[in-house]
C-alpha cells in the first residue's frame, strides 16, 4: 500500500448528502472552495434514484466550470450521512434517506463516467479538519461533529480508522442515563441525547415552557414563545449577550460534552479533540465546561496529558472540502480493512 | 516502517509484571511456554529497584535454559500493569507499583544486555490473542481483560493501537451511571465497577449478607459466611452448579458487560471481541447475556453486523505469550506514534 507524499494538485469535486441538503464545492489542494452548488434533499421516502440524480446534478454543474483540458481528471468524492462501507463503496444504511445497501459508488462512477470515492459524511468532515483545520499536523485524533446527534471519527497514525465494516466513529449512542432520555436508536440514555443540538432545544424548550424571568433572554432571542421554533442557535445567541438561563444551558450540556469525552479518551488516548457541527457555534460557553469536566474526570489525571479540545475550523463547508480531497489522494491506505487483512 | 514477513524463529522471554506477581515465560515462535519462573510482587511501597531486581532474577533464571549458542539473541518483552509510554520505554504511571515516569526499558537493558521491549500488560496479553488465541486472523479487535477492574486493547488492521501517549484501551473507566458506585479513579458510575471481578463479589458479599436461601448455593461453594473471603470464581464455580443466586449475579455482571460493550462497539466497529482475565473463566454463563444486551442495544442493529463476542483462550498466561512475541517481533510498525508521525 503506498501513499503518495502529494496529493495531485488539480480541483476535485466534494459532495455532502445530508437528510435536508446535498451541498457540493469545487476544492483545490489547499482545501478552499472554489464553487459551490446546493439542491434540497427531497423527503425520507423519495427513492434512492432521485437523491443520486440531485449528486449528479451538481457534480455536473460544477465541472462545467473546470477547462475543458482538466475536466476528465477531476476526481468525485461524497460523503454521505449513514452508515458507509467505504471498501464496497456501498450506502449500507441512511437513517433519513431511503438507501439500504445501495450501491451508490458504482452507480455514480456509471453516470458520472469517473471514479467516486464514497465515504461517511463525519468522516470526510473529519478529514478535512485534519488536513486544513484545527486538527492540522495531529496523527492522533478524534473529531466529533455535534448537530442534532453526535457523529465523529477516529484517525490514528495520520489515518482515518474505519473499522471492519466502515462503521466505526459512532460515539453519540453509548449509555450515559441508565433508563434515561429515550433515542431514536432503540435505546435509552445515550449520549447524544444530552450533548447534541437535540438537548439544546430540548433546555430551550422546557426554559420557555416554565415562562417568566428563566426564558426572557431566549425569548428576545428569536423564537418568542414559540416552543417548537427555538433552534441551538437561539440558545447560543442569548448566551453570547450574557443570557444567564442560556449560559446554564451550555454549560449543562458541555458538561455531558466533557463526560462523554472522558471516556473516548480514555478508550483511544488522542492527542487532540475537535468538535465541529452545528453546534460548535456556541464556542467555548460550550467548550469550557467540556474542558473542564474532562480535565477533572479523564482516567489517570495528574498522570498523563489531557488533551486540548478544539472548535472545528472549517464550520459546514467541512464534509465537502473532506471528500473532494479523499478523492484527491485516493490513499488506498486510509480505506477500510481490505479482505486481504484478515 | 519495514514489517518483517515472519518473525525470528527462536525463544523469546516473556515477563508479566502485576500488583502481586512477577510471571515470566521462555516462549516459542509458536506460542508455546516451554519453561516458567515467578515471584511475588512486593508491597506497592517497595522502591521501583525492588521490582527491577525480580525481573532480572526471572530472566537470568530462564535464559540459562537456552543452549548458550543462541542465548546472546533471546529478545526479552515486559508487559507491566499501569500506563506504558511503550515508545519511550518508560511505565508513566502504575497504580499497584510504585513506578512513576520510570525509565523501565533502559534500565533492563542495561542490567541484562540485551534489547528489551515494554509494553502495557492488556496489549501485551491482546497481542498474544490475536496472535496465537481466539482473536487469530482478526485484523479488526478489541480485547477486553477482565480482572478487578477492564484492562483493554484495541488492535486495527492487525497492529495494536496504543494512541499518541500509549495509553488507549483503558475502557473500564466510561460512565455508565451517573452518581453511580465510586471508583477508585476518583469518579462515579464507571463500567468497571459493573462489570468485573469487582462487580461479582460485590454482588456476592450482597446476597452472603441477605443471608437466607438466597446465599445458599455460594455459602456452599465455598466462603461460607466470610463475606472477605468470597470471589469472583466462588460465584462461577456455584452457578455452575445450578446456583439460581450466583446465576442471576453473573447475569447481572453480563449485562453491563454488553451495555458497555455496545458503546465499544459503535465506536471502534471491531470484527470480533475478545473477552480475557480471570473473570472470563465464568464463560457462557457471563457472555451470553453480554452477547444478548449488545445485539439489542448495538447502534444501527438489523442494519449491520454485530461482532461475536468470544472467551479468550490463552488463560493467566497471555500476557507472558504476548510480551515474548512483541519482543521477538519488535515490529516497529506496531509501536505507538512516533516523533515524525505528528
Amino acid at each position: 500500500m503506498s501513499v503518495p507524499a502529494e496529493a495531485p494538485a488539480g480541483p476535485a469535486v466534494g459532495v455532502d448528502v445530508g437528510g435536508t441538503h446535498v451541498k457540493a464545492g469545487l476544492v483545490d489542494a489547499h482545501g478552499r472552495v472554489t464553487s459551490e452548488a446546493h439542491r434540497r434533499t427531497p423527503a425520507r421516502t423519495a427513492a434512492a434514484a432521485v437523491v443520486e440524480g440531485l449528486v449528479v446534478e451538481v457534480v455536473r454543474e460544477l465541472l462545467k466550470q473546470v477547462p475543458p483540458g482538466v475536466r476528465a481528471r477531476v476526481p468525485v468524492g461524497v460523503g454521505a450521512a449513514g452508515f458507509v462501507d467505504a471498501d464496497r463503496g456501498r450506502v449500507v444504511f441512511a437513517p433519513h434517506l431511503s438507501w439500504r445497501d445501495e450501491p451508490l459508488r458504482d452507480t455514480l462512477e456509471a453516470r458520472l463516467g469517473r471514479p467516486v470515492v464514497l465515504d461517511n459524511d463525519a468522516h470526510a468532515a473529519a478529514w478535512a479538519e485534519h488536513r486544513f483545520g484545527a486538527g492540522q499536523g495531529e496523527s492522533h485524533l478524534v473529531v466529533l461533529t455535534l448537530g442534532t446527534g453526535i457523529g465523529g471519527a477516529i484517525l490514528t497514525h495520520g489515518r482515518l480508522q474505519r473499522g471492519r465494516h466502515g462503521l466505526a466513529g459512532e460515539f453519540g449512542h453509548q449509555q450515559l442515563v441508565p433508563g434515561g432520555l429515550p433515542c431514536e436508536c432503540g435505546n435509552q440514555g445515550c449520549w447524544e441525547q444530552y450533548a447534541s443540538g437535540r438537548a439544546l432545544t430540548r433546555l430551550a424548550r422546557e426554559a420557555l415552557r416554565v415562562g417568566g424571568p428563566a426564558g426572557a433572554g431566549l425569548r428576545a432571542a428569536g423564537p418568542g414563545d414559540d416552543l417548537s421554533g427555538v433552534t441551538g442557535e437561539h440558545v447560543w445567541r442569548a448566551a453570547r449577550d450574557g443570557d444567564p438561563t442560556s449560559r446554564r444551558i451550555l454549560a449543562e450540556v458541555g458538561r455531558w460534552l466533557g463526560t462523554g469525552l472522558a471516556g473516548v479518551v480514555g478508550s483511544l488516548d488522542p492527542g487532540t479533540v475537535v468538535v465541529g457541527g452545528g453546534v460548535s457555534g456556541a464556542g467555548d460557553l460550550l467548550l469550557d465546561p467540556a474542558r473542564e469536566t474532562l480535565a477533572g474526570t479523564l482516567v489517570g489525571r495528574g498522570h498523563r496529558p489531557v488533551p486540548p479540545v478544539l472548535a472545528a475550523r472549517l464550520g459546514p463547508r467541512a464534509g465537502v472540502v473532506g471528500a473532494a480531497d479523499l478523492a484527491r489522494r485516493r490513499d488506498p491506505a486510509s480505506s477500510p480493512s481490505t479482505a486481504g487483512d484478515r
